[in-house]
């Protein structure tokens, strides 16, 4: 049996870093869904390997706390490992440690099982019982669990985006990091070069799908605190509590 | 001295694939500016080099001709040289190398070193007599040199985007590679589900900027053949000529 904790490096190459010469959130969250998606491949319950039952992981929720982003040319290492498997839900959690060993963040994801011809989630522990053999319960992820998320009433939007090819993943859904990379684009340059995103939180509620076109509305918390609420038509898409430092 | 050739390895994470699970044209496009960065840098005139000097290097042409997209998971060699030094142009070649050994496709590039001060072309050779060392004339690069690209004349734009803060990158200018990105997804996802691109030839005119409104105007000039023009208001920022297979 491979061990629970699974563990994958990366490396900061210059096209992953903004102007800060860092990685950006956009790419660390790329990193941590290739990171479970190998780790669940290896471990017989991959996309390609459920996508036989016609079923499929489905991104819920990703909440992820980075004190320190890693910089250009460094290598960053990325270790994943399930915390609970319960009947309609499974949370994975990640720790993010740079090339001096340093741990640097940490996120925790929850997802679903969704039978593919009805849409409906499916029951995990009876579906798949030997994915309980991998829960690594003891394994510390020192992030709140996330609180809801309110909806952002408004009437013009902040920013507007059509789903377009490059948002289409290998999964030929929207991709969950491009919901991501739009939503923080909504901030001016000069944010980013007095502070840097501390916390992020999504939680996903609809599907984009390629021609949607897609409104963010933003509201502003608290001096660090924002809410942006990604929409089609009146319904969420997604939305996400975004908090700098 | 090092060699003339540089070699670099890059890995086909799932995040930089299309749902043809290959790797995409922007992210070829991504690897070859990756690859010269290094080269140069390896060899005392890279970014952060020249920048001492107030000289920066900026990408004039790009002309990239790919057979067969490598898969996901798979290794790519991406090998890059210098072919020209002339008095306000630099030549550097690529070849990009599969998993197998196999050749998969070429990429030239046309580059000009701009006095960041005064913005103006400066003499490569006069200014950096060791780059002529580095020049490999006998390696083939088998890529046609670029013709012109037809302006666009059109009223109505295909489609529109502002620059945003994933469009800046290290160098704290529109990322060309980002350019690309923009421009294929003016394309419906049904064509990359029938075809691939296989030649891709861009000219950079003028400089996007943070906020800047860009507009994309497309002529199909035969079946498999697109011009697109990038423009910010009259003024075209690139054009860029597809060809698909």
């Amino acid at each position: 049996m491979l061990p629970k904790i699974g563990s994958f490096k990366f490396h900061i190459e210059s096209y992953v870093c903004d102007f800060t010469e860092k990685a950006t959130l956009t790419v660390m969250s790329r990193f941590l869904l290739d990171a479970a998606s190998i780790h669940a491949q290896q471990r017989g319950f991959g996309y390609e390997q459920i996508s036989k039952d016609n079923v499929a992981w489905v991104l819920s929720r990703l909440s992820i706390q980075i004190e320190e982003y890693p910089d250009h040319n460094q290598d960053l290492t990325v270790e994943t490992w399930i915390e609970t498997v319960s009947r309609f839900f499974t949370q994975r959690c990640f720790c993010f440690i740079d090339q001096s060993g340093k741990i640097i963040g940490y996120a925790r994801t929850i997802w679903a099982a969704i039978d593919m011809q009805t849409r409906r989630p499916i029951d995990i522990p009876a579906w798949r019982p030997d994915m309980l053999q991998y829960v690594e319960p003891e394994k510390q992820c020192p992030i709140e669990k996330m609180s809801k998320i309110p909806m952002v009433d408004g009437v013009d939007p902040h920013m507007g985006y059509t789903v377009r090819y490059s948002d289409i993943d290998i999964n030929k859904h929207m991709n969950s990091a491009k919901y991501i990379e739009h939503a923080i684009n909504i901030f001016d340059l000069s944010i980013f070069k007095e502070k840097f995103i501390r916390k992020f939180e999504i939680v996903f509620l609809a599907e984009g799908l390629f021609g949607d076109k897609l409104k963010l509305y933003m509201q502003n918390l608290s001096e660090n605190e924002y809410i942006i609420d990604t929409k089609k038509g009146e319904e969420s898409v997604c939305r996400s509590r975004i908090i700098w430092k």
